[in-house]
């Protein structure tokens, strides 16, 4: 919608007016080319959103390289302004909007081991491994850059994840390894930052405490500030009564504020990504239960929808971006040690996942005692699968470390350029279409290893249904389950979910509205979604 | 979303990262503060949520003047290419989606005549006296800048008009004004980049006759263009079955393949503002009858948010670039020249307006034959006084004509700049707030004007309700009203609308969908829609 800082994104081909109206044409058009392909290719189970996308932007790459006769094959520089203030935020609030909040927070522990502890590890064994192979293949990198591709390199792509998994066919799964991504995206992005600032002259038992010590402060910080931004949404809605007047409004404020928070924890050195997921859950939690039946349907699909939106730009943009002749030209006279690089990396993201996945999943089975939490062999392997694919995140934080604005020089940083587009493409490519059948080998139904067996799916899933879940969208919008019943017995009551819930009972919905505690809104029929909390 | 062509909007205060962020910050809260606000105010007569931004913003703007001691005013210059590529685009295209469309067409010809010939004239009448009053001033401007003068004060604000009127109190002065609002727009930009190609050597009957021939043809084509893309997605929607996976892609195609047309509208250099106000309309006719239901009310409110927050954002950057305080300096050596050409300015903004509200109005009566449907004098004076506000297109254009991506040093563009900057101030400012009382004073209900008595409100009002017409949103979402049976046994035959309805049942509905030709989608309660066109 903004655009303070596009300087750097401008057209390399020219920046007329003309120039530019012709790539955006262009940029729309693939978007639309690209949803309608994705939609004729949705029956096919090697294929996903993700992959067309970033087929259909290699594709147009190839097409603008041969037409601007080996000139230029994007229409536009990456920027991680563009990936970071504009398409990021939509992502990642709306995963925190969608998610599965109780499966989520049961597994919180596990997410957290792998998201913050799998990531550190990963992150040494990629910078190890890169320090010892490519001092001997005499790149010309410094210890900083071998840290920053260990960081480049641990962040997975929970995008194209999101894109593979299901949330109903495999709960327990979708739930640990996309959680895994949320957290893993912001400890990368952190650890990358941390780097960058890095005295590396003395590195010393206190320097590690005081960088684990931030890296905790920061979490709950961003987090904190995220659930601050959502409670907030929640209490001016609920307060000033906003339905009264305008349903637009409601959606408005919901987008803004969420962006706000966003922006605020980028302002404050703080995780964005983190901040703004909790936001998510916050206002999915609270916010979403005091505006009008309208805008529960509205910011439902409304907000899947620009997410939507982001992700397919994105992955169109990382395609049309990998071409980039520039980068490619320093490469050419040696193909063998791109080659070389490239090959070393993918085997070190295989490595390095392998090495915090089984682990740290033994680690977290000891802790449960019912065997019904526990994570089986097979579905260990979906998750180190599943992570291998690297994304715009990684490519992101490569452009800033090797590249001023867009554009390079030296032949090492246009080697780890070049290197990082092939590893994402090859990631995506071939793990990522590899996934889908996989997942339905290793966790195919009949197996049985669906952990939650009596979880009742939400009753209110084909009116939020993100349309990506389920396969038919039914009109009945609320038919209570006779499961719902019998889960509610089974609970335990004496987890630290219940203490929450009585807290939330008590004392945040009374203030903050959400489910049973949503004002009256004359005319809006509430009692429709009493039912159809998933909390 | 995209941006490739903000080089010249950059900050003025700084381009580092920290500071767009804090700028995208301060922002993103005066949004949010002018949602809250304006929604507390909404029960005040005179106030509306134009005025509310406008002033936060001048008031923003003051307080950054003081805290950056009198260097700078705003945070970012005002740009064309945001307001014309980002900001005007999904303002007019919910225009055209939510319009009354019955309505809209019946009063097509008088529509056509105010936008149309009423803006020619408008235009003449301000050419002509900045001719004789600014020669005499001697400021310095050229015939080329007087003819730009006419093309920038006749364009009303369309913006501002639809917070004022209300489509469901007086819906025949909603739709001409606004209507002609659309038109005019369109013409304004026309004639201005018409004036700019301009040749002044040879004007002759032949180069004006051209003239008007090639405001036909883009005219013509324009809508054309809109229409057909418009109709793809309808086709696409239908063809290829899209509710079936996933809601989110409907929505998704439909806002991109409406931005596209647009952009490709721009590209070819044609009416871009015509083209996506009737692929609206089309849209609205076919497109949103072939999604699913929660698409529909998803695109209703979401179109309608996104217009509103680009209406909000708007007003508050015009009132924050109102005290650019680069161009006032020029000014405050000389404030009464300034003081002269703005109410000079003003004049010609009222007597140009009255030249042609009064005269066609008087034509369109003498065409009418039911008294029913010919324009009374106090709906004159209220058509006049609802067109005398200028907004962001006036400044738009004016940026375009007298500065040089947003920086001027010539001191008669200095001068036509803060002049076009109070003139909008001050008609928003003061006409905006005197029009609400003033409709109310004349057109008020118990007077009997509402022209169309018989006229249904669409039964599927309290669904598609922007928020902004009703006061209560209902549950009850379709009730058959027994005055619906009378309004078809009591609607005229032989119209140019009944062969279109008869034309539109036989060729187009079969093939693009559409109300009661709507493909079957499992589940989706398509019956429920089925009483609620308004075709």
């Amino acid at each position: 919608m903004m655009g303070w800082d596009f300087g750097a994104m401008l057209m390399k081909v020219g920046t007329s007016d003309y120039a530019s109206i012709v790539s955006i044409n262009i940029f729309v058009a693939l978007l639309c080319a690209c949803i309608v392909i994705g939609h004729l290719l949705e029956e096919n189970r090697w294929m996903n959103e993700s992959i067309t996308a970033l087929i259909i932007g290699i594709c147009s790459g190839v097409v603008i390289l041969l037409t601007s006769k080996w000139r230029s094959s994007h229409i536009l520089v990456f920027s991680e302004d563009l990936f970071f203030i504009y398409l990021l935020p939509p992502i990642i609030f709306n995963a925190g909007f969608q998610v599965k909040k109780k499966q989520f927070f049961r597994n919180f522990m596990t997410i957290m081991l792998f998201g913050a502890v799998g990531t550190l590890i990963s992150f040494f064994i990629i910078s190890i491994g890169a320090i010892g192979f490519f001092k001997k293949m005499d790149i010309g990198l410094d210890v900083n850059d071998y840290l920053a591709i260990g960081a480049i390199f641990s962040a997975t792509d929970s995008v194209c994840t999101l894109q593979v998994l299901n949330q109903d066919e495999t709960p327990l799964l979708y739930s640990l390894v996309f959680g895994e991504g949320v957290v893993n995206d912001a400890t990368s992005v952190v650890l990358f930052n941390a780097i960058q600032n890095f005295d590396l002259g003395h590195i010393d038992a206190v320097i590690v405490l005081e960088f684990i010590g931030n890296f905790f402060k920061l979490f709950v910080t961003s987090t904190l500030l995220g659930a601050v931004g959502g409670l907030l949404s929640a209490y001016i809605i609920k307060k000033l009564y906003f339905g009264r007047h305008s349903t637009d409004r409601e959606v408005a404020l919901m987008m803004l504020m969420a962006y706000l928070t966003y922006m605020i924890a980028e302002l404050l050195n703080l995780s964005g990504i983190l901040t703004v997921f909790f936001c998510g859950i916050v206002m999915s939690h609270y916010t979403w239960h005091n505006v009008t039946e309208s805008s529960r349907i509205t910011t439902k699909h409304a907000f899947a929808t620009l997410s939507f939106i982001a992700e397919t730009f994105l992955f169109l943009y990382v395609g049309m971006d990998a071409l980039d002749i520039e980068k490619w030209k320093f490469v050419s006279d040696s193909p063998g040690t791109s080659i070389g690089v490239s090959s070393v990396l993918l085997a070190m993201v295989l490595v390095g996942r392998a090495a915090f996945v089984f682990p740290l999943s033994f680690l977290s089975n000891l802790a449960k005692k019912s065997p019904n939490e526990k994570i089986p062999f097979k579905q260990q392997i979906t998750i180190w699968w599943a992570g291998l694919m690297r994304g715009a995140v990684s490519i992101a934080l490569a452009y800033n470390q090797f590249t001023r604005s867009g554009h390079t020089q030296i032949r090492a940083n246009a080697i780890m350029i070049t290197s990082t587009i092939t590893v994402v493409l090859f990631s995506t490519l071939v793990f990522g279409t590899m996934t889908k059948p996989l997942v339905s080998l290793l966790c195919a139904r009949h197996s049985g290893i669906p952990s939650e067996p009596t979880t009742p799916k939400s009753f209110l899933y084909p009116l939020l249904d993100n349309g990506q879940g389920s396969e038919v969208e039914t009109g009945a919008i609320c038919i209570p389950r006779p499961s719902s019943l019998r889960m509610l017995l089974r609970t335990p009551t004496h987890t630290v979910h219940h203490y929450w819930r009585k807290f939330d009972d008590a004392f945040m919905r009374p203030v903050f509205g959400g489910r049973g505690f949503v004002p009256f809104i004359p005319g809006s029929p509430t009692e429709r979604s009493v039912h159809g909390d998933e909390n």
